[in-house]
Formats: C-alpha cells, sequence, structure tokens
C-alpha cells in the first residue's frame, strides 16, 4: 500500500517505552488518514472525563497519507488531544516541514502517552526512535530550541517541533512550532508541556511511494493545472492571508471585543501595507502557493521586528482588539507569540478582554500593575505578552483563558469573555456571516475558524456563489457542507486553501488519494463525503461523551443580543436559536446537539451509540 | 602549493564590483598568513588618517593556512581595520566555522572597500561569489541573520559572519558573529554597519591540500599526541575560560571600575557554578579542545537564559564592573551582547563606567533616563544593554565607547574613563600582573589581553615557570616575548589557548605549517621569531603612521597613582615610566615608543621606514 509507512510510533513517557505497530486496515478503510486517523485514534485512546493536564491524556500527531509526495498543499500535519481550554475534542494544524520529515523517518503517526517525570524530547529518525534528555531546553525559546537540538544532533536539516517557555508553564493557549508554522489553538503545546515533552525532532530518508504510480503522476499534473489557472494562485503569493480589508468591508472584524465590527484606518495594516515590508514568500513542504510571507519594518518604534506573517487573524489578534492598527506592533506580537509559544488569536483576544475589563472600571491599575489597558494604547502589549507567557503578574491571570479569567474576577466580566466552548474567538463576527458564525458556534475545537470556513459569504467562492450571508435560511445545511468536505479533505490534511476557495474538489482528491493509497474506494466522491460526515461527527460524539450538548454551542449574549452598531451589517445579530435548530437537524442531532442513533448508524458509527448515555462531565 | 587557496576575494561595495587575485610569494614568505597577511595588506590598503566610519576604511577577513584541515585548534579567522573606537589599527579574532568553510569555499582572505548605498551581502561559494541585498535583514538580531540568509539561499550549512542592530547603528564597540563565535573587539561589526555590509556568507566544497601530505600527517600526529597529554586538554573542556577564580585569587579582578581587584563573594560565578548550569561543550572547526560552553539557568530571575560561554571576560565585564556576582544576569547579558551585537568587555566597561560617575554624583536619573546604578544592583543592565545597542536613552552616550562618553559628560568624568588609546580594558588589573599590564598598555590594538597573554604570570606556565607578578625587572623581555610567539603563531590563527599555554611550540607550529604549505622557511623557529617580532613592529607602524607614541600606551592614572586597596596585591601600581621605558629598549624603540630605523631595517621592514616621518593625526 503507498502513501502510508504503516508505522504509528507509540510512546509511554511515564515508562519511558517506545514502540511500533502497524496502522489497522480498518483504520485506513474508514478514515483514510490525517483528522480521520487522529479523531478514531484519540476516541479510543481516551477515556471520557480524564484531566487535560494529566498523564491520561495523549498528543497524538498525524501526517497524511500525501505528505513526503509531490501532490500540491498536503505538506501539513495535525496533532490531536484533549483540550486544557475547553475540556473537549481538539485537533491543531501546521505546516512548515515537519510531516513530509515524518514520513521521511518512517512514520504516518506518533502517539505520545503519559508524562515524563523530567523534560525530554523524543528523537525519531529513519525509523529509530529514543527519548532524550531536554532538561538543557527548558526554557529556551522556540527558535533556540530548533538550532540547539540540530546543534546537538549535528543535523541542520532536522525537523522540529516544539515548545516555548509558554507551555512549559501551563498557560492554557500554548501551541506547538516548527520552524516558523505553528499549530497553535487549543493548547496543543500546553498538554506538550504538562508531558514535560519539548520536543519532537525527526529526520529520515525513507521515500513515500505511491501505490500506482502512473495514475498518481497523471492526477499531480492534473492538480497542478488546475492550481495554476486558479484564482488563489494569483492571490495567496501576492498577499497571503495579509487581507483585513475583507472583514472590513463585510463590517465583520471585531473591534474593542466584539462591540464593533470596523476597525478606522484598517487600511493601515491591510496587505497593500504588509507587501511593502515582505521580505520573501515561504512555503511548506511541495507546496507551489508560497502562501507565506516574512515581513519586517524597518522604521519607528518597532525597526527591526519581523515575523512569519503574521497570517490575517494574528493581525486582528493584536489590532482590532486593541482599537489600534499599528502594523509595527502587530508584527512584533506576532513574533513574540512564535517566540516563547503562544496562540496569537487566544493571547489577542484576551488581552482584548483585558481592555474591555479595564475600560469599564472591572480592573483597574492595581489589577495589571500599572498597565494602562486604554483602546489605542499599543505600549502594553509586548509587555503583557511576556507576562502571559512566563505567568507573570497580570499575565498569570490571563494565562488561563478568558472563560477562567473571567470567573476568577467576577464583578460580571463574564459576560465580556468572548469564547465558546472556552476558546478565544476567531477575527471574525458571527454576526455579519450567519454561516461562518453557525461553523465557529459548532465547530468542535471550539470556535475554530477553519473547521468549515464559510466562504461563500466571506469571498463569494466557491459553490454556491450567491449568498445573502445575513439570510438564515439555508445555513444549517451550507455549513454542514463546510464542515464535512473540510473533515473530508483533511484526512490528507490538505492546506485549508485549497479546501475554502475551492481549487481541491472531491473528485481531485480521490484520485490523488486513491492514486498513492491504492485504495478504489477513495476515488469515489461519495464514499469522501461519507467518510467526512463521519469524522465530524466522531469529533462531536468525544464531546457529548463529555457531556457537551446545546448548552455548550453558545456565543456570548453580546452576540445574539447586541446589533452590529454600524456599516453593511448594522442591526444583526446571531440567530443562535433559530440558526443551530436548523443545522441541527441538517446534521441528523436532536435538539440538544446530540447525534440521534440512526444518524450515527448510518454513518458506521454504531460502536459509539453506547456513549450517547454517558455524560461525565 | 599546499594550505592555501591563493586567492584573495576583493570586494568594492561602492562600485558593487568584485574580482580575484593571487596571493603574493612575497607575502606569503614574509608574512606567512594569518595576522602577517592582515597587517600587511592593511598597512599597504590605508592611508593614514582616513576617518575609520568612511568608505576609505578597509575590512579584510583572513583565514589561516591550516583552517581547513585536520590540524588542530587553527579554526580561528581573523579581521583587520582601522578601528572606530581608537583610530589605530584593529585586528579581531572569530571561532567557529566560519573560517574553514571560507577556505572550502575557495578563499584566503576577503577585502572589503567602500561602502553600499543600500544594505548588502556578499555570498561567496565554491569560487563564486555576488553581492545581494539584505535590506531585509538589517534590523535583524545576529541569531535571526543567521537562519534568514540560510533559508533564502536554501543551504542550512553555509556559515555567515554578520553584523546585528549595533553593527547597524554605529555603537562603537560592535562585533562582528559567526554562529555563537564573534569577532569582538575594536569596533569591527561597527566599520561593517557603516559599510552598509550585512553579512558575509560563506559555502563550499573545496578541499584544504598539504603541499607535503605524509610530512603533514606525521606533524598532525605529533600535535594530537602533544595536546592530549597537556593540561589544557584536561581543563579547558570541563571548564573553558570559565573561572574567575584565577583573578580573584591574584587580587587582579577588577570591581567596581578598577577601584578594587577583588569581588566578594565570586565564588558564586566561579567555574564550579556555571559547571552546574552547563549544557554541553562546542568546538571550532577540527578541535579536539572543545571549550566552548553553553549554559544555561533554570531557576530565579533570570530562569531560562542561555549562551555559548560566556568566557572569562564576558564573565567579569557584568559582575565585577557593577559589583553583583549574578550569574543568571551574566549569562542573560553575554546572551543579550551576542544577540544584539556588542562586544561584551566594551559594553560591560561602559556600563561600570556609568554606574561609578552614577556613585560619585557626576550624572544623576535625569541622565540615565531614572535607572539607579548604583553597585550591587544588577536590575538596570539588560535595559541599558538594549539601550546601548539601539542608541535609545542614555544608552546612545555609552554607545560611543567611556572615551568619547567621558569627553561629553565634562565635569572630571574623564579620570574614571577606564581605557588605553579609547578602549575599554580587559578583565585584569595591571597592578596585580606587570607583563600583562605591559602587554595591555602596549598592545597594537588598545588593552587587548590576548596579544601578549602573560600567562607565566598568571597560571605559572608555560615557561619561565618562575615569574614574580609583582616585580619590574624583566618584564619589558617578557612582553616582547609573549607579544612576538603570538603574533608568529598566529600567522597560523592559532587558538590562543595553545599559545598562552604552551602547548603549541614554535617548533611544532613549524612542522606543520611547512608541511602545509610547503615553504621550507616555516620549519626554522629562528624564522618564525623574526615574522612574529616583524608582524608586531609593522602593527606599531601602523600606529605610529597615525600619529601613535609614548602618550598613547598610557594608563588611566587610577592604575598608576592609585594603589590596589586590599589582599595579596596590596599596595600595588603599575610603574609605568620605569617598565614601558624598559620595554621600549627591548623592543628597540626609542623614548617615544617609536621603532629605530635600524629595528625596522633589522627586521625586512626597511620600506617603512620614512614612514616615521609622517604623523597624520
Amino acid at each position: 500500500m503507498g502513501g502510508y509507512k504503516n508505522r504509528i510510533l507509540r510512546v509511554n513517557l511515564t515508562e519511558r517505552t517506545l514502540s511500533e505497530e502497524p496502522l489497522s486496515k480498518d483504520l485506513i478503510q474508514d478514515y483514510i488518514g490525517g483528522v480521520g486517523f487522529g479523531v478514531k485514534l484519540l476516541y479510543d485512546g481516551l477515556k471520557p472525563g480524564i484531566d487535560p493536564m494529566g498523564k491520561e491524556n495523549q498528543l497524538i500527531f498525524v501526517a497524511g497519507p500525501l505528505a513526503g509526495t509531490n501532490a500540491q498543499a498536503f505538506g501539513r500535519w495535525k496533532v490531536f488531544f484533549k483540550s486544557p481550554l475547553t475540556g473537549g475534542y481538539c485537533k491543531s494544524s501546521g505546516g512548515g516541514h515537519f510531516a513530509a520529515e515524518l514520513k521521511f523517518a518512517g512514520f504516518d503517526v506518533i502517539i505520545i502517552e503519559g508524562a515524563a517525570d523530567s523534560p525530554v524530547y523524543l528523537w525519531a529518525h529513519d525509523g529509530r526512535y529514543e527519548l532524550r534528555d531536554a532538561t538543557y531546553l527548558w526554557g529556551l525559546d522556540c527558535d533556540d530550541t530548533h538550532t540547539l537540538i540540530r546543534e546537538e544532533l549535528k543535523d541542520s536539516r532536522i525537523r522540529i517541533a516544539c515548545i516555548g517557555p509558554a507551555g512549559e508553564r501551563g498557560v492554557k493557549y500554548a501551541g506547538i512550532f516548527s520552524d516558523r508554522r505553528v499549530a497553535a489553538r487549543g493548547g496543543g503545546g500546553t498538554v506538550m508541556g504538562a508531558k514535560n515533552l519539548k520536543a519532537i525532532a525527526v529526520r529520515g530518508n525513507e521515500r513515500v511511494d505511491a501505490a500506482d504510480q502512473e495514475t498518481f503522476r497523471a492526477a499531480v499534473r492534473e492538480q497542478v493545472q488546475v492550481y495554476k489557472s486558479h484564482p488563489t494562485f494569483a492571490f495567496f503569493p501576492e498577499q497571503g492571508t495579509q487581507a483585513p480589508e475583507f472583514q472590513n468591508l463585510l463590517d465583520s472584524f471585531p473591534t474593542r471585543n466584539f462591540r464593533e465590527g470596523f476597525l478606522p484606518q484598517w487600511e493601515k495594516i491591510d496587505g497593500s501595507e504588509f507587501t511593502k515590508l515582505r521580505v520573501r514568500n515561504t512555503a511548506c513542504s511541495s507546496c507551489m502557493i508560497h502562501c507565506g510571507n516574512i515581513t519586517k519594518i524597518g522604521t519607528g518604534r518597532y525597526s527591526g521586528a519581523w515575523s512569519e506573517g503574521p497570517e490575517y487573524e494574528s493581525i486582528w489578534a493584536f489590532t482590532g482588539t486593541i482599537a489600534l492598527p499599528d502594523i509595527g506592533l502587530t508584527i512584533a506580537a506576532d513574533k513574540l507569540c512564535d517566540d516563547l509559544g503562544l496562540d496569537t488569536l487566544s493571547t489577542g483576544g484576551s488581552i482584548g478582554f483585558a481592555y474591555e475589563l479595564y475600560e469599564r472600571g472591572i480592573i483597574t491599575k492595581q489589577d495589571t500593575g500599572g498597565l494602562e489597558l486604554t483602546y489605542g494604547n499599543g505600549e502594553p502589549v509586548l509587555g503583557l505578552i511576556r507576562q502571559i507567557a512566563y505567568r507573570e503578574g497580570f499575565g498569570d491571570l490571563l494565562a488561563e483563558g478568558v472563560r477562567e479569567a473571567a470567573r476568577r474576577i467576577g464583578k460580571g466580566a463574564e459576560q465580556y469573555a468572548m469564547h465558546v466552548k472556552g476558546l478565544e474567538l476567531a477575527g471574525y463576527d458571527p454576526r455579519a456571516a450567519k454561516a461562518h458564525g453557525l461553523n465557529m458556534i459548532t465547530a468542535n475545537n471550539g470556535p475554530d475558524h477553519s473547521s468549515g470556513y464559510a466562504s461563500q459569504e466571506i469571498f463569494g467562492v466557491p459553490i454556491p456563489r450567491e449568498v445573502d450571508r445575513f439570510a438564515v435560511d439555508g445555513k444549517g445545511d451550507l455549513t454542514k457542507f463546510n464542515q464535512d468536505i473540510t473533515a473530508m479533505l483533511m484526512t490528507g490534511i490538505a492546506c485549508g486553501f485549497t479546501i475554502s476557495n475551492g481549487e481541491l474538489t472531491p473528485e481531485l482528491y480521490g484520485k490523488l488519494v486513491s492514486a498513492v493509497t491504492g485504495v478504489r474506494d477513495f476515488a469515489d466522491p461519495a464514499y469522501l463525503w461519507q467518510v467526512g460526515e463521519r469524522i465530524f461527527n466522531l469529533e462531536r460524539m468525544f464531546n457529548v461523551r463529555e457531556g457537551f450538548g446545546r448548552k455548550d454551542d453558545a456565543f456570548p449574549a453580546r452576540l445574539t443580543n447586541e446589533p452590529l452598531p454600524a456599516g453593511s451589517a448594522a442591526g444583526q445579530v446571531f440567530e443562535e436559536e433559530i440558526l443551530l435548530a436548523d443545522y441541527y437537524q441538517a446534521r441528523g442531532w436532536d435538539s440538544d446537539g446530540r447525534p440521534l442513533p440512526e444518524t450515527l448508524n448510518r454513518l458506521g458509527l454504531s460502536s459509539v451509540v453506547a456513549d450517547l448515555s454517558l455524560q461525565k462531565r
């Protein structure tokens, strides 16, 4: 069988044992790879109710069946775990070259179990593997960790996924970093830190062969032709995701903690400004898109600051949140989060939350250690990021995420905590794009924008072309469509840009993944749609098993009760009850958001029907 | 001819022209290589009186004839220029892998002339060369510059020498960094910044062959045997230079700006403490000594701070200067200097100078921007280092070096500026070791400890074994001995540790360098001694030509008039007049410290006799 290395590396950190096992045939047949492997292995590997910070949690790193081949834009990796922010299911994705190198090293999947009693890192290379002492790496930032591991192992081409100080110190939204690409959301780095696992280093010379080489070559040629002629290919290498224009023109750019949907002078942080600061493009393994932009600012207060990106989400996280479009601060803050190992979205969201509390007098200078958190004042931001990462001063509270921080603060702070399921919101106002909002409120990670990006509302692509973003009707079906196709294509861990913009059709993906694996069923779009829906429902069942239901599919009251104040989306709220009811029906779920037994049976998930009666929360 | 690549790469940044030329036979015969090439090319290449920051200055990078071979501990490189701190001759040395890679790329020497009108870097590889745009690198720290160049050129094994923000901004004591090894002293990075040259990147696959391979192999075998059995080999891999013990036991550890020679609680920063924090050893190319220590602190205020080193000098620079033996601060300050591109010695010396002025009320909080520079207070140090590197606030003044800063401050500050010729002193009190002091006061760089390290006084090695460190008699001869043997062995750019501890004898060096080059004369110790003395005198003549004389061989009055207050060296001063007179006589120089014509003639330097009458200063 091609594509797969057919090896799972299982590492028990408590026992310090390492072993390998093959991929089961059923796993491949029913889940294909990528997110499919991740959710199935995590569901089976974890008992409900376990502590996300405890030894019973796992971290499952997965490379897809097309990683390491010359198929385009399949070079990303995913990591699966129970999230310390949400207490539920989490998948988090990173790019760069880690996935391909993991395959070259001989593995499809690494499962991390238990926790080490002192810092270690995993070194997997050419089918071999060992745990090594990482005491000397503990405390180092992500860049330095890469450098010193490569020096220690005397191979500058090793690829690494690691945590920074934030993950070590239990900041609830620490990410996992590989070069400057990051699996940021949900606290994967936090779990890694709790396990005393500083890094995973991989390197190898194995090839990834296709089962049907000729068909595969033809499919890749077709893919390259499709991508070349697609608008994405014109746009992303030029601008990447650095386009606050889109959300501001839609009045969907959350400003002042989601009180407004528009940031005055957003032009100062728009793509054309970043283009002026662009150093060069970067790309993941075997990707023609080259979406990555290294930007650097040469003048002003933040002269010399640079980062890879920032991506749209990170731009938003350090501008709209504090009502200040300062491009230099944005770049510096993005890089600092990368260095220290923080998710930019939750970091920016937590800072924006603090700004609103400060403005309302719920917290004062006494709480902030003297920082003046007034809108438009960017001065405290870099210091706050450091405080969060090191859990010092006021940062120690914000390091818990907005839900828990609000609970500790009291005094009505909870109404200003902009989260769903405990995860901070992304940079889109759900009131201004209802299917996009419906995805965020139902995404199994918490309000993850990329589990079912409603590009039909945001960009008018790909199909259906004409969608009224304010309309309520039909948004249940549309959201299900977006989520299921995403889950389907994430079995190959396709780049999200090729999903939400429509160039990677189920047909094209089917050609690629069936040719590489040799599994004929995978060429059938109907089969792929079923796998996608299966995956989404199994993710949902993970959360249901933890006690999640309708109550957890809930936006803060601001988004359902307070209309957007101005602009094209003025007067809009998120019609939560109506939209969710429509969505649950489209999904075949009950009114509490729990899959019906017949839905599970239809999707080949009868084995988890019994779990509907488990509720540990 | 072996050893040499026989290629000088000449780069004119003003014209953006690059060309190559062979090494002249006379240059090889008379100067061997390394420091010999550097001083001769610089002497001939520069007109006296030019502005060190102007286009007429040059930067000459040199790798020695043994770099890139398997001879041990010859992997260092040197850079030569007119110093912006002293206005005189300067050579500065770095380690790591740059020298060997420069040879592999096909070059012995790179001469940089002129200045670019926008930031560039030089890329030399496999005999080819080009200037590339470095606008995107301007403002980046040294680590990031390495990373991004390697990424741009898609070769992680490229070696780089670069500057950080300090060099770009004209801090007068900016260094040139290659990985974490640095040519720090005298402002080479400052000159590089003034030329808009961010970096030199080298990579290649050429071999460095010996002319007489069999003899060379035998000589290397002998060298390895000698080094293995030498005490250095037992000491340096264990402790590197992290040994403040030596200077404190001699009461020669300058404390509170050279008011005292002993730092209470120095045990907190001694080698045994650093050993506890050691991550691992590092080594330069083809070096069995492995002197480098990466240290990291895991607890306390500076938890997570790490650096390669710090070496003894840098330890002193951030402890004795501020009268605080805080090992964490020392490590953090050392790393910050490396990141930002600063010489630790001049940085620490400038900070120590500011502390004394503050204590005496010559400067106040109004001058320092609120910083309390009181002895024992380490809090301001990291901030001050950043201010210096970016020339912000009070740091802008300290960035000029103590001589110029004192001149601008006035109010008697000049008496507290601890420098010779404008270069800040190293971490040795000349009152406690007279030959060591005599070297520092006469070293052609300014008070460079490594141009003629008096290990006979400091360590009692190698010969003569019994030297009274307080005695005045015979110190002229001893200093000449130390300086000339150093200059001789630096024709191969030998590691200083192998010089000052005596394992690299002229005989052994002669075997190695004659076998690699095929020049028989180089096997003759008498010939080598003559070359060493020639080099030292030509360096001196560079300064004489600039107007230097007796007046510039002068310590601050504190060291000649104020006795050391306590300890084993209590009551000692540096007897400047007597010692210098003795030294000048030993050198064959006149009472103004100028080489006599007959001395120059004896050394084959009759071509520069006429320059004795030039005085442009």
